[in-house]
């Protein structure tokens, strides 16, 4: 009974012959679906919890479960660690996500979740901006550049038809490197536009946050006109105290959290009142009807990041890979013939399959 | 940036060529040092969570997660699903244990966490004994000989010069069948009876129970007398509801749990107020000199099994492999040299390491 472990190189092949585009467009959709159906009893989603710590540098290690009725099981493990990329050369985000089959408590897969964290982000956004972004959205504002940018990008140009990126990042490399990592995705005939916190927020029709913000700092930007149908993705508050809107700017918006119970505590909607948050997400998905006016007005979906996404992400990948014969398929789990004998797998054969 | 797999091929191999009796050994050697400094602030251990269910069969897959301050972050997933070695032929207990270095964040190791779960239970056993039972106990019964019983039987065998082992199983094929289990540890010398119950309990030294009773079942035994200095090893009890001590047998022991505060909603402890528990087995360990007398007394060790004890297990299994060179090495985290970009694996080779 083995486990399939995908490495780099196998999710490397995988995303090279699917198309990182269809990729993406599938995990959208696998997204949307999962948020048409989330709410009713068959998904289980426990709040994450995770080791905090400041020695021996600020860092996050969290655990984030979700269970599929009568059928899996799966948990991302997940490291927050800011000083990566600088210190290390390392994504800030670094992740496994694991399947695990709630008939036998199996270990049926464990699959990359820096990527995939990234990848399920921005599929986020997409669905997220699909239900309340203007249909004609041309213009996309990103403050922070680093990874996640790259993926809402992605993201929004396969729902959007994007003319014009608006870009800011606190970190000056980061802003300067954009352009250049965004030309992987192949968007021709989008102008890429650097810009202040200010401009980028006055000109976007879609504006995603996603920065590595200190707890405690001030917003990311303040008094700011903007346009009336402005639609926030905002991606960057995800733990207690880190957000990175103002509340008075929050207030005048129609706020989505993905989760509500997860965002007051580590969303923007730590910063509201109950009676200030909007509906979820899943249930803007599943009354589209009641949004249509929303799509004029301004709008903003905390998303903080569920298990549910990497649920998704997992099983959209694990699948391919199964389709293209992808990934290692390896017995961790040590035992027998006789389950009754830890010991075993040292005198029988170990068990097929 | 690997993370090391060890497959049950590469357990085999470490377990042929270090011996079980000395794995074995170095796992209750490493289980002692580590209650002798537990309960200091390095060590941080948050309650384990899970999902309990009833379809499609019923069982549990929960969450134990360890931090070693500064240096490392553990978490085992188990499952228990008590209908499998009866319907899939699989043992009751499936788990991994995985390691994440709290630096970065990185998935460190990824080995077993079945066989090394009955291993540090049994190791647990046996520290809890050496404290606990007289020295020169020779008699050790079992009631439920499962898997579990196993490790117990060989870590208390590693402590105790063992001239009887009595044995008893609600399920005649486990019973039937232990001694040929049994046989597998080349305990020379050691006579094997199966017994009832009763007969078990009034005829040890040493006592582990460890069955899949059912939540509401009555107690494996009542109004048996004992030999006054009976210590037993609870490994039992380890759910919500799920106990196997009469709660009047356990107010007339010397009740040590491995964590009174898990051991209270999950253990023996679930029967008793809080006076009427004694201390940790850590307090124990670090403080010998008060527990001399209790080695003439009827003493329970509530073992609920707690994270800290995976958390050696695994760093003993993987710094023998380590040594061995055994353990496939796999980039699963995917990431390239540009930490900003989450597709640029697709483009960049592979960092080194």
């Amino acid at each position: 009974m083995t486990t399939t472990v995908l490495s780099l190189d196998d999710t490397l092949q995988l995303v090279q012959r699917i198309g990182h585009d269809r990729l993406m467009d599938e995990m959208i959709a696998g997204l949307t679906r999962a948020f048409q159906t989330f709410g009713h009893d068959s998904i289980q989603l426990p709040p994450r919890d995770g080791f905090h710590y400041s020695t021996p540098t600020t860092g996050l290690i969290e655990w984030m479960p979700v269970m599929e009725q009568g059928r899996q099981a799966t948990i991302k493990v997940v490291g927050y660690h800011p000083e990566n990329p600088r210190q290390r050369g390392l994504p800030t985000i670094l992740g496994t996500i694991s399947a695990y089959d709630t008939t036998t408590g199996h270990l049926v897969g464990i699959v990359d979740g820096t990527f995939l964290t990234a990848l399920r982000t921005g599929a986020a956004s997409a669905v997220a901006s699909r239900y309340l972004a203007p249909v004609n959205a041309a213009s996309l504002g990103l403050i922070g550049a680093g990874a996640q940018a790259i993926t809402q990008l992605h993201a929004l140009s396969r729902e959007f038809r994007l003319t014009r990126v608006l870009f800011h990042d606190a970190d000056v490399d980061a802003e300067l490197s954009f352009p250049d990592r965004a030309g992987t995705l192949d968007l021709h005939g989008t102008e890429f536009i650097a810009a202040t916190a200010e401009e980028v927020v006055s000109e976007s029709d879609i504006l995603c946050t996603a920065t590595s913000t200190a707890v405690g700092a001030p917003p990311l930007f303040t008094d700011v006109d903007t346009r009336p149908w402005l639609h926030v993705n905002a991606a960057g508050s995800d733990f207690e105290g880190k957000v990175e809107l103002d509340p008075s700017f929050l207030r005048e918006s129609l706020v989505v959290p993905d989760l509500k119970e997860q965002a007051v505590l580590q969303g923007e909607c730590q910063q509201l009142t109950g009676d200030e948050i909007g509906p979820e997400l899943a249930y803007v998905v599943q009354h589209p009807d009641e949004f249509v006016e929303a799509r004029s007005r301004r709008t903003v979906f905390d998303s903080t990041g569920i298990a549910l996404e990497d649920h998704v992400a997992l099983n959209l990948i694990l699948s391919m890979a199964d389709e293209l014969g992808l990934g290692q398929r390896i017995q961790i789990e040590n035992f027998s013939d006789d389950p009754k004998n830890p010991y075993g797998f040292l005198f029988e054969p170990v068990p097929a399959g």
